[in-house]
């Protein structure tokens, strides 16, 4: 994107390049970052959650990176002089994180940290404070004096209440029920059909079956569109995913922490449910989540984990 | 099983040995027997449910089958000799009806039906009816003067309501909103984390991510235990499940069956949570699924279908 760019990479031995990478299970985002916090260039590629498979998420990682080098008009062999902060979907789980950070990476150095810490970091601007994301999954999130506490990331199906994969699985499931004559038919029925293109239900289950968190987080918007005009399925749908969310605030607030922001790519939908009280407690986030991993791979090196 | 069945084989031009496969979720089970409706032998294999991969739902049938001829004494060679009926789950999908259809068999003939329409010919003995299975999965089915009805069977995890895994996936969420506080513990807790030999919430993810319905399935008797012993979670879920079945008759009702079977694994936990009305109108199912298929590949070959 600038100039400075390619004047850095002869200093790289100084830590003065960083990579920031979003891994999440739809897409996986990276930042190439001066080390004066200055936006170098970005990249965009797909899923980087390990838990949906390794060498899905590596590839989707590497691929990444190099188009924010790429963006930011430097080569591809700056990959092994760069400081990596990795934040991925996925990691919380010790197995996940044990195989990730064993990876071969093709980096100077790799920091990993989990999806939430790094949102937080960003969120806060690498002070401490708390986050409620919901995007393709949900969770809450507090890094307050050093200590991170986590609600719900337990994923899809069986989690990850209040995302985008859970109310478009619960639209899913009101329209087949409607389509068996087993509840009354809401708006919800020609949204749904005619958003996947299908006419029947055994074309809408054909069309669902096995599919992953990221497929029903396509339905979510349109759960939102009928509650706005006033359906009562979709309306009882929101109420229980909201008031989810307001609880996981709840929970949060328990540990103090400075600031709260609400993040992923649901937000705009979801924060007019929340309750008063909620909404009033939410902070702008202040960076984006792969800033947030350039944070996390400086605080790091700060502390001597190189 | 007996020595007729030696006999058998070497008329078996004039559609003497008959195999009966129901193939479902979590096995595949394989009968063989006479064209007097004589029982020869019996055979259980893995998965048979062609949505969750055509290679392993062949693999199962054929293993199944040769079980069943080897408990009958006779050879593999048999195969080529025997007319068979198939039951599948998952083939109300056109897509993988016309795939299990198109399969190099190794038998006779084949005559591929829905595992629903099998097993309500098995409970009523090739006649009329409707049943209702509760088993990994769920749905209702009525056959009445030559019209399938369908409510449900719409697969794991946006459907299948009152199932197997149904009940499973609904303790699982329950054990992990208590572990992050948002609801309140119960019996649910200490009864799947021991099922499952597990400690924490992470551990409880990390076993159950990905976990495909026969694994939830077996769950579901935790469910019926802590209910039994007025844990009020497991109450409500019980509750929750056991109306959906009530709904899933009452739509049958309409076809005016002469006579309605609840089937599958679940059965016994299941019929004392009905409504009196439903429990009621149950009758005795007369044949097991894999029997259904056998009528069913008689009932092709009396109309002309070879």
């Amino acid at each position: 994107m600038e100039e400075t760019g390619v004047e850095m990479q002869s200093s790289n031995d100084n830590n003065n390049l960083f990579l920031g990478i979003d891994g999440g299970g739809s897409k996986c985002k990276a930042i190439v970052m001066s080390a004066e916090n200055k936006i170098l260039g970005t990249g965009i590629s797909g899923p980087g959650n390990p838990l949906h498979g390794f060498e899905q998420a590596t590839h989707s990682i590497v691929t990444s990176a190099k188009l924010a080098l790429s963006d930011a008009n430097l080569p591809e062999s700056a990959l092994g002089n760069i400081v990596a902060g990795v934040g991925l979907a996925g990691v919380n789980l010790p197995v996940l994180f044990e195989k990730m950070n064993n990876w071969q990476h093709p980096f100077k150095t790799m920091h990993l940290a989990t999806d939430l810490l790094i949102a937080c970091l960003g969120a806060h601007q690498g002070a401490d404070g708390a986050v409620i994301i919901s995007g393709t999954g949900s969770c809450g999130f507090s890094y307050v004096d050093g200590e991170e506490f986590i609600v719900g990331a337990h994923g899809f199906p069986h989690g990850d209440k209040g995302s985008g994969a859970w109310f478009g699985l619960q639209a899913a499931k009101q329209v087949l029920l409607s389509l068996d004559g087993l509840v009354t038919n809401s708006l919800l029925n020609d949204k749904l059909l005619s958003l996947l293109e299908v006419n029947t239900g055994v074309e809408l289950v054909e069309t669902i079956a096995g599919k992953p968190a990221a497929f029903y987080a396509r339905m979510a918007n349109l759960v939102f569109d009928a509650a706005e005009q006033g359906d009562k399925v979709a309306l009882g749908i929101i109420q229980e995913g909201a008031s989810y969310i307001d609880n996981v605030a709840k929970q949060l607030s328990k540990r103090c922490p400075p600031r709260l922001s609400l993040i992923g790519g649901l937000t705009p939908r979801l924060i007019p449910w929340l309750s008063q009280d909620v909404q009033n407690s939410l902070s702008t986030p202040l960076n984006s989540p792969e800033v947030g991993a350039v944070f996390y791979a400086k605080q790091q090196i700060a502390k001597g984990n190189v």
